[in-house]
């Protein structure tokens, strides 16, 4: 009896030995000569907190290995020394002192300059991609047999239209013609969710490119032909949740990793911003803002949970390491917790000093926005560290006087008002603005299609204050019909599949207001990249009145440009006279727009409804 | 010939003398035990700096006479130091070491704890008043034969109407009644000009009662009448422009007492507020807007002279001796220069500490009116003093929230975001709301006379954070039918007038709803006066939701109560557990506008469109 236990216990742990798997390590690989160089790894296996890791290599120690409720977790943490060589570090794993299993761990060199490389900012102008939208490049990705959403269906707004990085690598010549310097792609990381697999936002693997956009090999590709045509990657980062389908959500760590673990409680987030900052917020308010669900299949992430919140920092470090990315894009930045977000942000600004990073904060209220830009001086002490912000304010005004009829009274004021409230940020040029974008009405749309004020806004996003966005598709005027569509915002690119009826490349099948309407985009955006007036350049407008001319300046010591946008639908002559601080009675210039060469004396006549972008001569 | 000559010379210099008079010394007496104990007066008459002032007086020195461009004008400082004893200080005005003239300047001891009397804060409602409009108590004033405009015409809305002091006088009781602590009059001092003189806002005589209205006596005697009733009077104080027909612009001091003091070239002001605090304002815009004028008969002070910033500053500190005031509200603040008000107000707190001032800066833009207030970081480094800003962000998204149709988003969303704006404010809780005022349409105008929805707001006004005022008629649903008139927004207060066949004192001639209106609102002024909840409490909000109910709690220590306002056009039953932070799912009150008592166990029932004001007992 006593035997055939000890046989029995024998075979029953050897045959729990042969079973026991390490299904992940996340990160699969660090860096040597990191600023923070201890890394924390998430081990994942059956019952894996039975074994003991355990590492020898030169200059890398083993600082902490960590069990959480869960047995499939090890957390171990590792520090790299500076002087640590790159190589392959062997993770033992052993039980009752006997390794049981090894697994590699390497860890590379970094490239040069990788600490220090440069971001964007004014200088640049960023196009937006929805991958899954823009262009098919590889058929052979397009049904994926692992995923769960196995439909490819371009009929079907809100299933996998099979857009892939190969098909924007295809394009990046395209993209460079246009003037573009930077590339945000919506999340590219695998979404493995039954349903609306395609935008991106709920991830199933923080660690991996979706299979249907290709492979990690194949971002790395993008980045680098991107990079040989001046051209930077600016990676969307979600923190505030991820897919129901993530693989921790299913095993959960800790439950603690989640907001709202148990469904028979749980709620969706109010959406209200202003639990954040208002004085007055109910505990249940605010607890609902941040802890509450997006919606049914985007877990809400608590990023007060430590390891939850190394992960998440750790993830966004390691993506721009490996893909060389040029900056980042936080959604939902309000949602998650506070202190996270303040901490993430620091780290990796201390890891990468310049580079830039933009938070949304979908909201029109520039006190709250304003909360949030690093060195603002908080009344509730907060410190924040996020550079930039996207201005959903002059979006919505830049649409409203653009479609409100001219009185007495300037329609350009709404633009001009929502400027002025710059002097809210501590750093007010450190802003996105843009005309639409994946959760937005096209521009083109949002103008009734009037073609004479979209180039009107298009000039004014090419010249005002700010670094611009726009999304694909916008310089052939795309639309989308139906308002508030996210499948329509976000419809295919045109040319993006083979056999397409239009094509935005070749012009194939474009109308003549499309054409003129990417020429137009295209002079001006690298006619922008050129001017460091633009660039670099002071802002300085004067008040539009009552004639709707909205006149502003753009100058360094090198340049200066007079942007002038008639709204009026008659001709308007203007008496040089008001400008005398910023320009003389008398002046040669450069019209961008027209290509025309002006000598002006005393007064300027400005064409009905027409921008005019006056390069100074000196 | 040289006899006859000096002969000559002796009567035309005789003759000089016999005419030279002093036709003002302003102000006309000061007082001992000022914390600021010096005081310069302005004193004017022909060829006045031809003269020697002197003064012999225990504990009164002349620490400076200033003559300036215009030899009418004398500027004589005295220190008047806290050992003085009240009495005439005689100004002995020489020529050739000859006394030709003498003036009384008498110093009066100050009142018991003048320096540190009581203001008005959250504890008190404010009655504004146009006194022209508001009852006409004195008729042998309301055609004065020295003033410029002799018509008195009830039908003409522009014209003077006969309003004045002793009609508010006799009206203190019912104002009392209503549940005032305070009345804001506009501006009782001369307003001496040809048209539009009634409303107050173009002096001409910053130390003189309107003659129309009565006497610096009979403001006195309001005062007095007033302090026995428990209600405080708060003063109109206008920095920024004053009437065309004032002595001093007739005859300027200097020059640069007013801004473009030549017709020819002189500009309107551009109303941009935002030229204050926007980082790229131009030059022209900037000075267009402090310099600019109001209109042709408002002169355009420029009180970066510092002869008239005392001007200014002392003729407040006067009247609030001199009438016992119990504080201030200042006209059109930021058109003045910034320095100035700040030293203004700072100078007025330093001598008075604990007294309450309310600017209008009339913008809905909350980081533009938050800039001023006390305490204020502003990223420009400006130091503010104003204790009180008027809040005009409020009192739109008032009327807007309850003129819109409810939807699936709650319309009360619109002031629950105004007020979760008030992180922007160092002191959130010293805001002026009021539903109107003289710049306004009435509030039941501006309801489309919805009843229902007047007593929705009336409720939030009595109860929200902030000092409530209101404007007179305003609890008789007085109304102006046609938009943006300003003659129909001051029109007749019921009853003022003999013969009116309308009275809100007796009700004669009122309508049902009038009736019910006044009841409504002097039950919860009334109320409300003796709430510690209300005058002293903080204040907690619930997101107004989906289902168009805000729910809003006042509570101290030693009072709570829950305020609820259901604008649906149906019942709605709350579930209690959602305000668990704040109440028990079981408890007694006592709704004020029923008067009825209640026992509330899980659930609440509010009736459609009908707010509740719960008093929770204990």
């Amino acid at each position: 009896m006593k035997k055939s236990l000890a046989i029995l216990l024998f075979f029953f742990s050897f045959n729990l030995i042969l079973s026991q798997k390490i299904e992940r390590i996340e990160p699969a690989n660090w860096w040597v000569g990191m600023k923070n160089n201890s890394v924390t790894l998430l081990i994942y296996g059956k019952d894996i907190s039975d074994l003991q890791p355990a590492i020898s290599y030169p200059g890398v120690t083993m600082t902490e290995n960590k069990t959480v409720e869960n047995k499939n977790y090890l957390f171990l943490t590792l520090q790299i020394n500076p002087d640590a060589k790159a190589g392959t570090v062997k993770i033992k794993f052993s039980k009752d002192n006997k390794v049981i299993l090894t697994k590699d761990f390497p860890i590379y060199a970094r490239e040069t300059n990788s600490a220090n490389r440069e971001s964007y900012g004014s200088k640049d102008a960023i196009l937006l991609i929805v991958p899954d939208r823009f262009s098919n490049g590889d058929e052979k990705n397009d049904i994926v047999k692992t995923t769960l959403e196995q439909k490819l269906d371009r009929n079907n707004e809100d299933a996998r239209h099979g857009g892939d990085i190969q098909g924007i690598i295809n394009h990046l010549d395209y993209i460079k013609s246009l003037g573009y310097t930077q590339i945000w792609n919506t999340p590219l990381i695998e979404n493995d969710e039954p349903t609306y697999s395609y935008h991106g936002y709920a991830a199933t693997d923080f660690y991996k490119i979706d299979p249907r956009f290709g492979t990690n090999e194949d971002l790395k590709k993008l980045s680098t032909e991107a990079k040989k045509r001046n051209i930077g990657l600016i990676w969307d980062v979600v923190l505030n949740h991820c897919g129901s389908e993530y693989y921790f959500v299913k095993d959960l760590p800790e439950k603690s990793w989640i907001n709202y673990p148990d469904s028979e409680n749980r709620v969706r987030t109010n959406h209200l911003k202003t639990t954040i900052t208002d004085l007055y917020a109910t505990e249940i308010d605010k607890e609902e803002y941040l802890n509450g669900w997006f919606d049914g299949h985007m877990t809400d992430l608590n990023q007060k949970n430590p390891l939850l919140a190394k992960y998440l920092t750790q993830n966004i470090i390691w993506w721009i390491e490996y893909a060389g990315l040029s900056g980042l894009r936080v959604d939902t930045y309000s949602y998650s917790d506070k202190k996270f977000l303040a901490d993430w942000t620091k780290t990796i600004l201390e890891e990468y000093p310049k580079m830039n990073i933009v938070a949304e904060e979908m909201s029109r209220n520039i006190a709250q926005t304003s909360y949030w830009q690093i060195d603002k001086k908080n009344t509730d002490g907060y410190k924040s560290y996020m550079p930039m912000m996207m201005d959903f304010s002059i979006n919505d005004n830049i649409v409203s006087a653009l479609n409100e009829k001219s009185g007495w009274f300037s329609t350009w004021r709404k633009v001009y008002e929502s400027v002025a409230n710059d002097f809210l940020f501590p750093h007010p040029e450190n802003q996105l603005i843009f005309p639409d974008n994946h959760d937005l009405d096209r521009f083109y749309s949002r103008l009734n299609k009037n073609f004479e004020n979209w180039k009107l806004g298009i000039a004014m996003y090419m010249t005002i204050r700010g670094t611009p966005q726009f999304f694909y598709g916008t310089e052939v005027l795309m639309t989308n019909d139906k308002a508030g569509s996210d499948g329509q915002r976000r419809s295919d690119f045109y040319g993006g599949w083979k056999g397409d009826s239009k094509n935005a490349v070749t012009e194939a099948g474009l109308t003549n207001e499309e054409k003129e309407a990417k020429k137009y985009f295209s002079t001006l955006l690298n006619w922008r990249k050129t001017s460091d007036a633009i660039a670099n350049g002071k802002f300085k407008h004067y008040a539009p009145t009552n004639n709707d001319v909205y006149v502003y300046f753009r100058y360094t010591d090198n340049q200066k440009v007079m942007i002038l946008l008639n709204k009026n639908t008659n001709k308007v002559k203007l008496d040089l006279s008001r400008y005398k601080e910023m320009i003389p009675n008398h002046f040669n210039a450069k019209d961008i727009i027209s290509g025309q060469d002006f000598s002006f004396e005393n007064t300027i006549d400005i064409p009905a409804k027409t921008p005019m972008i006056l390069e100074v001569k000196n």
